[in-house]
């Protein structure tokens, strides 16, 4: 296996014979003529420093995977619930926590008490937009994100309006996740409060890598703390309702309580502890998205994850909401507890080891919730590079089938955003809702066309389901945009125009370019006969020149060299070598008195076009340029930095193709043999021009 | 002349005509055979952006100048003397400050009247080393740096370490001359306190603009506001010395002076104020380094502007110093008046328009003082450079004779130092001096063994004179490091050694790759016969890869295509449309299962190279890759991702040759006419692969 990994060519002679027989088979089978199939050999890097650093990948990202091993990668209804609903059901640590800062705005008493009903009301959109989900993931076995299902039924605009949403709407989860999960760590420790964004980069960071391992591994990874999660948190509502029941429940005094304020309780204040509060709502979406992860029959258990995960989250949400509401809790100043933790503290016995538990176990399910966006976001970028919407390279894919770019994006954004929101779960959330409500609304009237174009059996109740959600969500999403949007909700409104219009640039030009180097189906191109001429511009005499000048050869008759200097003494010690050394190949000497490169090599090139006889068409101009392969970092800022110039400068030129020409330290007998230097008192000067 | 700044190829036919006779005469003149000059219409730039690009540099730093213009910059004495020698002139504006903020320390009375003694001791240095100097330019006409004189007499190592001084020195000047030119501003307008920081960034930011243009310019620029300090300090003083002999001098009282410290008047103390007033002498060498840039005779007129210089700043030293202990005037706390703006108010009248020119004329001389680093620190780094110290591209010359590359580094060090110290000259002044004590006392010895080498007549007087001059500087470069070791001068001393190690470092790497790549005088190399065959990875059927099989058939006769997939299915459709459309170029279908590029590529061209039969040696692979030419900043974000993971990962192999061929937009029939697409139901892909 090892030896299969090095490149052939370090090989000795015998060894080589025996692989010149099946040179392929460490590398390929075949499965063909002129048709291979790479082995996992074929992916090794071939030199030290790839290796080196394929071994460091391999540590931190595990080894490569292949396509046909995607298939293990689906997911159990349990591993599931675990990645998708994450998202939903930990949103539960903070949404309450939400209303109450806003109700708090009005004073105790009253106010706080209408918690409960505002809880209760959200659960009930919940529950109506769960319903309208199910039916995504019937009708969409393959993955119905908001961005399919607006695709197919109400065309590219709306498709991109949900697209940049949904962009958003991850890169908030991330950041919002993270926050709330370090708040709860802050909770228990509240000298972590003054390193919360330390730990908020360093938590994301280790989720990214966690993420470019791949997806089944990070099933493994979450599903424990889920289930703890979901466990402890029902628990201990149990106990508080249990509590409350027998009367046991007492108001609990908090030194660190925000100030209540004395704003009257107006529909404005209620619909925005509504708005605040609707953030539970966020990740519903998830499994609808990512059915095809799912094993079969992928929708049926989409379906039902789904109802689970609403029934859970709804009973937490509610859950908890009541608990607090009992014991009259009320959200502290900054660096304090959070909400759910004053719960915890409440119920288990602050200090107790089923309070330490428990609000690891919500730190967890948080970062889990940050991880659900880094499955998702992903494979909604490749969906659209794949599209041309963005550019090509977020749909390529690193070795753990994981799409490297937009996860490295992703975590770059909400890592930023929580450094600039100085980490707090609050600050963030106006930003959240809009882009979560945007996807739901569309989502719901794309299903509504669906069905009335698909008039399969129980079209209309189908219908009249997701019409009823695209209504309500609608207009939570007219309300949330509404109060929220002086604190941050405009940023939202601005952002997605400009994603949407960034994307049609993209998907224009990609488009134009596509048209430009369309070929027509019925040509056959024979090989053409065409004039050829070969520029090299020399820096002196040395090794590289000589192999840059032997490929030149190769290429055409037509050689030339050109030798680029102010100063002309050198000049003619120079020609006076080069015609001695090399004969048959002219050497052009021009002088620069300004002292510049590129301008005379492209001038120079332009009189050869310009004097090359008018009845050859379309000549080809080779510039070869000899190049001094860097093995260290220091070595890219030491050499080639000409090499460099002259390469730019030269690939917008017509009719003009450069040639690199490698010389590696470790290959001096590189095309040519060239004997050992004699380096006692020779003048040459190194490879760059 | 804008005709003939037009590429060649742009011109209708009959036009080219004309030209093809003499093709050669926009841009160049012939000097023989194969010997041509570049005209200044073969520097400028081809493309429509790079045309912007030079008409904004064109504005920003002025036309390009020829290396012939470059005797026309030679500098006559008196515009010698406001580029040279500002640095040290002007350091008699926060001399005098220096030393009273130590001997303060002690106390007001006795302490603060020693520093008249201080500042005529430190003239007593200034002498000496002057004298030293004048020696240093007769007999290095050339341009005797510390670092020349050192390398010729000293050896490698000595001069090394003088380099790495000098070029320390030189950012310091930079930032310690702005921060003090600032200082002067604010001691004008006070609220100019708050924002010291900017203003000096954007003095260091057209400082360099200027110095990006050229010398003379600089010297046009500077020459006035030099004369003019000279004039109204001088005559600052003679006032001040009138009053005093009048007995018009009283002691004036200021509000914001600094605290008087209790410290005992030690040696130590006195010593300190001593290593602080040195920094008087910064800049003494300036001359001496930039000898060449003198009208002829270049050596005399040097000396002689030395002599001219060192006198005016003696006065100006002791001057300054009598007039602010006569008048009672100490240091005062941050944001408050420099000693010297105390001393102008108090002679001229605070408030007086002599006092506010006075203020304007010492922050333009003290800006022209960073002029002079801007002057010598890119041509010591190009003599660095051109040695092989540091890395070649700090020997380019730009459009006017400067060298960009070290002026920027210049600016861009000096500019973060300044932030970093927040913009305080006291707070830079400890790294300043070692630096340069230590030039000094390296000039010194190495003029020592230079005329005890050369013994011309006189020699051993010379000898003496230099011998002395480097035993002073020796002891006060000693004291200096000692007393201000624990002020920042340990940062210098640790400074000093990295720098060297890292240029010795780049030394052997460049005196490797020389001896690498050095040929044997006596060789001739004919032209050699190779095999040679051309591998081109495809991403489908495109204009684009049309065009690099043509190239790629009119290098070799044995071509073939490789597409690298993970989908078998689009395998066999491509392979069908390719063996109608390109019959005669294998095409070689690589499954990926592992979803790389690159991998699979590089295990092919091994499978290639072990499969070449034996007999054959030295074989090259051409590999081609087709490129789409990007003409805006997105489409480089956008197209030729993978182009340029291949090219990065195969300019390493051995054997293998890199072939770029571009694909313009503009030009459709680049290399052959391919008839204009049939774009619609055509599924082609874009160039990338």
């Amino acid at each position: 296996m090892i030896g299969g990994r090095r490149p052939l060519h370090g090989r000795k002679p015998a060894d080589r014979r025996v692989r010149v027989e099946r040179p392929h088979s460490p590398y390929f089978r075949y499965t063909g003529r002129n048709q291979l199939v790479a082995k996992a050999a074929a992916h090794e890097p071939k030199t030290a420093l790839g290796r080196t650093w394929a071994r460091i990948r391999k540590i931190a990202i595990g080894r490569p995977l292949a396509s046909e091993e995607e298939i293990g990668e689906r997911l159990s209804k349990k591993k599931a619930l675990a990645i998708f609903s994450s998202d939903a059901i930990s949103s539960s640590a903070y949404a309450t926590e939400e209303i109450l800062r806003v109700l708090v705005l009005a004073g105790a008493g009253v106010a706080l008490s209408l918690s409960l009903e505002e809880a209760a009301a959200i659960s009930v959109l919940l529950a109506v937009v769960a319903l309208s989900y199910r039916q995504v993931c019937r009708a969409y076995p393959s993955g119905g994100g908001a961005y399919s299902v607006s695709r197919e039924n109400l065309g590219a605009l709306a498709s991109l309006v949900a697209a940049a949403a949904l962009l958003i709407d991850y890169v908030m989860t991330v950041a919002v996740s993270t926050a709330s999960a370090v708040a709860q760590a802050y909770s228990v420790v509240p000298s972590l409060y003054d390193i919360r964004i330390e730990i908020a980069v360093v938590a994301i960071a280790l989720i990214t890598t966690a993420n470019l391992r791949g997806l089944r591994e990070s099933g493994n990874i979450f599903a424990i703390p889920t289930y703890l999660f979901l466990g402890l948190a029902l628990s201990m509502i149990g106990i508080g309702v249990v509590n409350v029941v027998t009367g046991q429940a007492v108001d609990i005094h908090q030194a660190d309580a925000v100030q209540n304020g004395t704003e009257g309780l107006g529909l404005f204040l209620l619909l925005k502890a509504f708005a605040s509060g609707s953030v539970a709502l966020t990740g519903t979406e998830a499994i609808a998205n990512g059915v095809p992860a799912f094993q079969p029959p992928e929708a049926k258990n989409a379906a039902n994850t789904l109802v689970a995960m609403a029934v859970l989250l709804g009973v937490l949400f509610i859950g908890i909401t009541f608990v607090s509401d009992a014991y009259g809790i009320e959200p502290t100043v900054d660096g304090g507890q959070t909400v759910v933790a004053l719960v915890a503290g409440t119920i288990f016995g602050a200090g107790s080891p089923l309070f330490y538990l428990f609000q690891a176990s919500t730190a967890l399910i948080l970062f889990l919730a940050a991880n659900t966006s880094f499955n998702a976001f992903p494979r909604l970028a490749a969906l659209l590079a794949i599209d041309g919407y963005i550019p090509r390279q977020f749909a390529f894919r690193g070795d753990r089938l994981a799409f490297s770019y937009g996860i490295v994006l992703l975590a770059t954004i909400a890592a930023a955003l929580l450094v600039f929101f100085g980490g707090d779960t609050h600050a963030l959330i106006p930003l959240y809702s809009v882009g979560v409500f945007v996807c739901f609304t569309l989502s719901q009237i794309g299903m509504v066309r669906h069905w009335s174009r698909h008039r399969e059996r129980g079209w209309w109740w189908r219908a009249a389901i997701n019409g009823f959600g695209a209504v309500l969500t609608a207009i939570v999403l007219i309300v949330v945009a509404s109060v929220k949007f002086a604190d941050g909700a405009y940023l939202v409104v601005i952002l997605i125009p400009l994603i949407v219009g960034a994307m049609l640039f993209i998907k224009l030009q990609y488009d134009a370019s596509r048209r430009e180097l369309a070929v027509r189906r019925d040509l056959v191109f024979a090989s053409p006969k065409r004039e050829e001429r070969v520029v090299i511009p020399i820096p002196g005499v040395t090794r590289a020149v000589i192999q840059a000048v032997n490929v030149g050869r190769s290429i055409s008759e037509d050689v030339r060299a050109v030798f680029i200097t102010e100063n002309p003494e050198d000049a003619q010690a120079l020609r006076d070598r080069w015609e001695r050394q090399l004969p048959g190949v002219p050497l052009v000497v021009v002088e620069s008195p300004y002292r510049a490169l590129t301008g005379p090599l492209e001038a120079y090139l332009d009189v050869l076009d310009a004097a090359w006889p008018p009845d050859k068409t379309s000549p080809i101009t080779f510039v070869v340029l000899p190049e001094y392969v860097a093995r260290r970092w220091w070595e890219r800022i030491l050499y080639n930095q000409s090499v460099k110039r002259l390469r730019s400068a030269l690939l917008g030129r017509p009719h003009t193709v450069v040639v690199n020409v490698p010389y590696r330290r470790e290959d001096p007998t590189l095309f040519e043999r060239t004997p050992v230097a004699d380096s006692g008192g020779s003048t040459e000067t190194p490879a760059e021009p």
